[in-house]
């Protein structure tokens, strides 16, 4: 056998749509309507495509020193992953014995259970705020706010959370900057042992395309991902163009607001029409048809080419998961709906 | 424990210095002294930074088809890597159990010992033209031509070889182009069971700052490190320089073939200089300084802004390993070696 046998039994994570025409209405995959910071295009333009000879800086310092000091910490507790994919992947090895599990909400960002498999331990679906945490948990993922239901989770809950669990906290905070708070504090408080906050660049900076993510945490588990992580993770371009864009917070906060006003409206309109709309704070909400299935909608609503997510599954199916775009996006998805969901 | 036993005792793998004064002669990362294609700099310019608000193709299908079509094989048999740093950390989780080990040639590319320690399995060096396969080893990655030592092996060694082992076979061919033949046919063969072969951007290509790897080998295998990998693992900028550099063959060639020069030239001076030069068939040299040790002509180049690789380690420390720069940087190398090495 040439495979291994947990690799072999693997289904393979599927990402949302990415379809190829230029005339479909994008709301599937939590993208930014509005472009990466104008200084984005100038490093690219002024790039000296002779630097590509050599290798990148394999420890990203001058991306490092920009998140440090926006965060208020030091350039120890912070990692950077080619995208928060990665940085998962490095925690799963990092903070995971074999025989342990990871533990996440359920629903939530549907990666964790494909990261577990491929990690080859168990998965375990649980709210802290509810639940007794299992044994044997040893890395808890607690996205916030949450996907795909945009519900966000008070910090003092995932304070209190990870003062009990003896293993490592993740907060995926992909979503933040569409919230009306963060949990960055935590991860960076002298007494913090165990909370590491992730960021990306994919959402509230216009830059999925780049796949850069960092995080934040004590300096013992943050010096651990760099022991593991590929020797030259993050590209030469990623890390520049990372760089311009962290520094333009103004047009990153000027962006965000307009997809926060965006999604408020569209709340609105859908429970005007008898939506079942869980109150989002981030780039998309999560809600109910008022008449048909949600499976239904979402095909016709592709029919009209426009792309939304569904999830199966019998916490998710019964929604489709919007991503909130420009607000012209916004409207030709109100007007199908309206001639669709009767 | 909140780290992992294995991750706790690990040590970091060392990439080659990176100075930041430009005012050095920078030999010691095997990086090419000539710049990427002139094609990617067009890329470059006409890039609209609007695309990077959305994902990347999670698959890189058009680089796959050009990678395809170069080596007559289907976009099926090829896989791209964030580097090939990337190829070999899914590799290893998707070809190797908890219980079983690594090999490779002793010395080689020092990743590899580094890359075992973090799957936490074995790493075992032998060479199979010479050593008996020892038991469990289920992934073989035979630099070709080697690291450090430059050396080609024979394509019907690595065949006969493939041929009697149980498991997988990288061949890791990241300085193929600067050398006589290489063994893409082994893996393109429809016979083909075990066999992988790895290329790279960063070497003849000029791209190392990109981070971009191939690799090409049976179906079934290929479909097996695609499960493994991470979601959108290749950002969308990297996919369309790779693309632009490997259209431009030509451009690539003209480099190799200068490096190639430049590396006889390099050899012939220092066996001139009672060096001993292990023949090299790739854009470097590992050679044995005439007088010095190896080890204070290191620091002696150092002291004079030229920066070579030193290996310790028993099979490597009475070595330098010198790479391939323009003709002015190599004639700067012999001018100090003259004064320094006596």
């Amino acid at each position: 056998m040439l495979i291994t046998s947990s690799v072999h039994k693997l289904e393979a994570y599927t990402p949302g749509e990415q379809p190829k025409s230029k005339h479909v209405i994008k709301l599937n995959t939590n993208e930014n309507p509005y472009p990466p910071s104008p200084k984005c295009r100038t490093v690219l333009k002024n790039f000296d495509i002779d630097q590509l000879r050599r290798y990148p800086d394999p420890v990203f310092m001058a991306l490092r020193e920009e998140i440090a000091k926006l965060n208020s910490t030091s350039t120890d507790n912070v990692f950077v992953g080619n995208g928060s994919d990665e940085i998962l992947t490095v925690a799963a090895k990092s903070f995971v014995e074999n025989s342990e599990s990871i533990g996440s909400l359920d629903p939530s960002y549907s990666l964790y259970k494909t990261l577990a498999a491929i990690r080859d331990v168990k998965w375990l679906g649980f709210d802290p705020r509810k639940d007794k945490t299992p044994k044997n948990v040893s890395l808890y993922l607690w996205t916030n706010p949450n996907a795909p239901t945009g519900e966000f989770a008070e910090i003092k809950d995932i304070a209190a959370f990870a003062k009990s669990f003896p293993g490592v906290v993740i907060v995926d905070e992909a979503y933040a900057d569409f919230a009306r708070e963060n949990a960055m504090r935590l991860s960076t408080s002298k007494t913090n042992k165990n909370i590491i906050v992730m960021r990306t660049f994919s959402k509230s900076y216009s830059l999925a395309g780049l796949r850069v993510g960092y995080c934040v945490g004590p300096k013992k588990l943050i010096g651990a991902m760099y022991k593991v992580k590929d020797s030259y993770n993050v590209d030469a371009l990623a890390q520049s163009l990372a760089l311009a864009a962290i520094k333009d917070q103004a047009w990153m906060k000027k962006n965000a607001a307009k997809v926060i006003k965006t999604r408020e409206r569209l709340t609105a309109e859908l429970l005007k029409l008898g939506w079942d709309v869980i109150p989002s704070e981030s780039n998309f909400v999560f809600a109910k048809p008022a008449h048909k299935k949600a499976a239904v909608l979402f095909e016709d609503l592709k029919g009209r080419h426009i792309y939304v997510r569904y999830f199966t599954g019998p916490k998710t199916a019964d929604r489709l998961r919007v991503t909130i775009g420009t607000d012209t996006e916004i409207n030709e998805l109100l007007k199908a709906i309206h001639e669709l969901d009767n």
